[in-house]
């Protein structure tokens, strides 16, 4: 779609708001770059390549003992052959296909598997493998400066003594994780991979929480400029949100099923103790997607409240124009009247003429206004 | 976010409702104090502190025996040896980190218990440990003064000979059941926890009613307002008495799963007995559902209402123009005509020109005034 | 709430319809006279007392033999001994608190039973009890003078060899089947408890047709105003009219599974033959659940219809106003040309100076009134 | 409901869909004639009576014989003893009491099976008997002339050997199925009674293809007419083609349950090789289905199409009048000022005065124009 | 319906939207040539002829050797004797009744099965059959030139050792798959004819990404256009996309259970290894849902944006006109004052009379400007 080339007649908070909107829409809908028809297994990286170069980052700990380093190759560490220990591999960066595909290799993973991790379009699931679990969910982060959510696919295959976690970009989100790992804060390193999948979720869970007040704060800024001076651009702003809400929304629904199937199938990999923390993270998740149910149901008040303020202020224009259009116009026309050039008009030749009509007017004046006063327009 | 430092061009009532509008999102979106990524289990109180220092209050009771004090450490009372009373622990304030651990590790609760207990945002909820169950309310308050509802979490923990119940603020939902366990009056003396833990949820539950009631008689209000006189502030306020009822709705339409499973699923903490009360909270837990339903489309219909109260006041204004102009401005072009200045103009030497256009002017008022009567404008 | 004072401004119709309207709110949400935390099983009658005495009226028949009188107190007939033959005690008024115990002592009622029958803000639902099955339901009744629906408590208590029926005031919904059972018309006679509660139930759904009905009738009645002459008073009462379709939604929409209920579920005391007849009772609900959502639907598209109503009469009311103005405006203005003191006026001294004028006047009026018949605006 | 007496201030077009509008409320709140506590199974026809006797209609086939004649009595073909033929008994028209009670008690029927027969407001539905399965439908016509769909309900009853069909008035929907068993066409003379009630069943289906057809037709007009020219009529036929949906919605959608049910539960009296062809007959409900509902959501969207309409139409009209108050009003004020009497107004006598005044009068308006031009409003 | 044949009033962009408008819903709304009553398995062309002859197009092939050739008649391959390879036959063009029936007939289809093949309104679902397994879906490909979504009906008979295909006209979204077999690449050579019809359909489903794409780009086009300049026919633009999405929704949504369907039952033509793949395209289809969905969602929050920018503009014009009208009607009542021939008007003599008056002029109108601008209406 080419961009509009002349954006006039609005002021610049609404074509901001403009450009912004187009965005959004544009990050809804998702683009696959795949060929239609190709091969199920073909690896294509479908998002934006956001970092320079994949990086390969591995933690192995065990109760007591702990190594962390980043590797150059996946052969390094994988497959991990020590049962005592869990080998943490996190892969920064999708766009290596030949590294990533040596990664499936060593790990035993299905084609269809590695493709999902590379189109970076994935609905939040969760899937069983012989050898694995895959869970894939969508990470998000407001970004303060375009006033933005902006998302991330996060991908953990998790095995019998590894998990192998795959994002697009080096962010923070899993730094507690590590850190708690580091200095074996709660029962971390007491615990299996089963454990370690649930803490790189939860923290992901943890993060929603964050956007959900980005978007109250925003909310609240609305309803502010809806109740006091809503202008063109107000309505503008409520769409946007609407639309970082379908967003919030498509990371958030599809996490209910994701940890339900979780909770209750049987697996040999999840075990029950924690199973527990998994139905803690499920309730995180439930609240999150109450709050953006929520937020839905305000945003839509939000557009009744819009269009009324509309209305009101239309009515007050008009009630203005009505004033003026119902005192003045009786008046000049009786001012015409005396305007009038006939020859035989008594009137004008009365000597009071002139403040009799000043009387009329200031009269008829007076018990209009009293009249508007009576109807409230006053 | 910023309180709008200016709000020019509105009415008080207007301004008033603002803020209180602001304070409803503010309210819907509960924020985590937790750090994301922190280890669950974590100990962290996210509401605000509401009472100046930790209460605890014992109440231990059998058929013929009762005690009631309060106790400086839960070491006094728990963990209850006696199967033969009920122990009864209300924690009251949830702001004492340390002390709440001790009640915890005194009663073996699971980390992710005690850390629901303490962060305020949960959803109703009831889950099954291996020791006790765990409940969690939100008890619903009408604040007249504010004008709305004020939130409180509500934990409810049963074990086989004891009950832990953790509250923000000091409350007096609870002293009715208080006062019949003192007084013996219905059966609670000769019941066991379950029974004891029912009729606590069964106070909470019959205090939605009261908030059903307020918000219905805000309603009834508004409907009064639309249908006589409505004002800016109007619709303003149907916002939010939406966003109420969202508040009220995040608290009770979780009750109906939780009574269900409650009910249905075998537990060894419930007893049949105390089941059949169980329904009949449930029975009232989905009433209250009920009338928040039937509310909330009512008060789409008011939008509505509103709405089109407001095209009709504008309607009517137009009307009023209309007729002004429709009736003047012609006049107003008769008598200009009469008003030029040309040298050749027959009609201004007539003797009775001037009479005439007056009957002129007479006859079309009549003519337009009968006509806007026949299309019933007047 | 303090009922407004002073209702200016708007027509006597749209008054009644105001004072109406908040009947509707009113009723719709239910008030509770119990205290809440008060002990389970409390009796106290939370509707209005209708009856000056509750009166108790006993028929006991079988297939060849009936009784019929009314009797001071149910400890004449209550337990019902004689297996061959079905007792019905019929409790109208619900108020005298000691004698409904006595009823439910007699019959072994549970507390809680006790409760529901005498706090007349139940919904719908059937409990089965160790002796006996409780079924509640709303009797609806159009009132025509009140132009509103009256809702009324039903229960019914059906044991082995009794059915004890509970109604607020006296109504002769009931007449028809007594009248079976005293003519022997049909197989009522022959059949036992279950059968007649079949009976009792389906009287109260066969006047559910009459409400729809009724409302069915206002809503043709409201169609015919807003597509010939809608006025402000139109809308409340389309407004009040979804009032009284919700106050039929929640009396009826609970039946479905009510019946539902009492087909599948194994019951000692509902036999086969008598399901049958069920089944046909929960059709004839399903139809009043289909009418009702139907009215819905079409009382939502109603609004729409109004509103566009409303903004077509608008734009008529502006079509008229530019008509006007457009067609004099100009002419004014060239009036007012030659209503100038200009010393070197030219124009002024033509001798076909004022005749050209008018010609101009003419001219340019058939112009316009040729354009707006283009554009169809006359 | 008395017909409004007086139709004033509308169109005549408006009138007539009036008067329509009118009649698909009455269309969808099915009268029963029923007196509320009647007996069960009291015969009672409650549509209208819509052919003059009832007729009898005999179609005895099998695969290598057939006999078709009209009978007097149904007791001349009941009950069909010969297990080798299938014997089909059509009866056309509901009124005559006496006469279908025989058939019913020749067959076998329940008296509530014949009740439903017989009160025309049937819901579509199966129910299995012990000695027959009973199915209702709903047959649609669209009645070109009053351009309304016209409903008749469908009763077929399927034995071990028999097909009971009753239908409200003669039709020709089953007259291709009489044709298939005249000329042996397709496989349905060497086929049970179960394929001919399927036969029947899909005629009706197949049936309602056209309805939706019509409904097309109409929602295509009505675009067209809201997209040129929308008038006050327009809205009123997008409420009356509302309510006609809402007509064929009733009858479709309870086959979907109907059709599952006959498929899934095992019967005695349809048998598997019928089933696959009672699954394509789902297929086509499902269609119908399906294309009632994007019809729902069309006409939804033609109602917001067509108030923006109605609201650009509007938008139009002010502009214009805008356009021309803000050209003629500022002129009308300047020569205003030159037609004053003021003793000394030294322009008056200027040489080029009212030259100079036209040249400033041509100016505005030019500059008007420019600005007009350039706010796109020219 | 008969074209209307005159669009007077409005532009010819509208008028375009209006033609394309009227085939949405003529697409919508399927039209089956079948007579009503029609024997089942009456084979009947529904669609319209898309290709000159219908083509039969064979592909044989085993993991080492390949065929490929045009067949004149599908004797030449049916039935596929060699059960070590799989043979493909796509059937292009549906309008040859015996061709196809001579296919069916090979192929050992259901009459029914034929049927569905070429009455080209199907609802995507699948049919398990003895000897196969019978697949409808519906390709959609976008028409860039007609801006719209066409349609074609794809069937898929899925038998031991062969697969049927049938497609109304040559399309190329299968080449890849074909492609893939030629050059063995993937896995396709290896695995048999489920693996064969897994890939059929996920290069249909791989096609609606395509169509989400367009439709986003549609979307994107209309935000822009209500954001800035929004015409008339911006909202039937609106209500047109609105259509293609319901086009693409009867599409995608029944995918949902036709593949959940295929991948839980247990079938002896689809092996476990062909599921993983299965479940690889649910998830596809899923996804496809999922944005449908979220557009439904943005183009209705798009219709609100529309008509609060209309009423915006609305409220923009009717500011400037009574900006104009407030300025100036009272300074025309002034100077018209002083236009009174009064004999007796002392200020007309004044000297300073008519610079007063432009004082008065002047003071009044700043005043006012003042006014304006203190409201926020300059």
């Amino acid at each position: 779609m080419a961009a509009p080339a002349l954006i006039n007649g609005t002021t610049r908070v609404a074509q901001k708001a403009l450009l912004r909107g187009l965005r959004v829409t544009r990050r809804l809908i998702r683009r696959t770059g795949k060929t239609p028809g190709s091969a199920p297994g073909t690896l294509v990286h479908t998002g934006e390549r956001r970092v320079e170069k994949t990086r390969l980052h591995l933690i192995r700990y065990g109760a007591d003992r702990i190594e962390e380093r980043d590797v150059a190759s996946p052969a390094e560490c994988l497959p991990a052959n020590d049962h005592d220990t869990v080998t943490w591999l996190d892969v920064t960066g999708l766009h290596e296909t030949d590294l990533l595909a040596q990664v499936g290799r060593l790990a035993g993973m299905h084609p269809l598997l590695l493709e999902d991790v590379m189109s970076t379009g994935q609905r939040p699931k969760q899937e069983e493998y012989e050898q694995h679990h895959y869970l894939v969910l969508r990470m998000l982060q407001f970004d303060a400066d375009r006033n933005e959510i902006s998302e991330e696919q996060i991908s953990v295959v998790v095995g019998t003594n590894y998990v192998i976690s795959f994002q697009e970009s080096a962010g923070d989100v899993w730094d507690p994780v590590r850190e708690r790992i580091r200095t074996a804060r709660g029962s971390i390193r007491q615990r299996g991979p089963d454990y370690l999948a649930y803490a790189l979720l939860d923290a992901v869970v943890d993060g929603y929480f964050a956007i959900v007040e980005a978007i109250g704060d925003q909310i609240e800024v609305l309803e502010a400029e809806v109740i006091q001076e809503p202008e063109r651009a107000t309505i503008t702003r409520i769409y946007q949100i609407k639309g970082e809400m379908l967003i919030a929304r498509k990371a958030v629904w599809p996490l209910r099923d994701l940890f339900n199937t979780l909770i209750r199938d049987e697996s040999r990999l999840f075990t029950d103790s924690t199973k527990i923390f998994l139905r803690d993270a499920y309730d995180h998740a439930v609240q999150v997607i109450d709050s953006v149910e929520t937020m839905r149901d305000l945003s839509a008040s939000l557009v009744d409240l819009y269009l009324s303020s509309v209305s009101n202020r239309m009515n007050e224009v008009m009630k203005m124009l009505t004033l003026i259009a119902t005192l003045f116009i009786p008046l000049t026309f009786i001012v015409g009247v005396y305007g009038m050039n006939f020859q035989f008009m008594p009137e004008l030749h009365w000597r009071w003429g002139y403040p009799a009509i000043w009387a009329v007017i200031v009269g008829l004046s007076t018990a209009l206004l009293l009249y508007f006063r009576k109807r409230r327009w006053l």
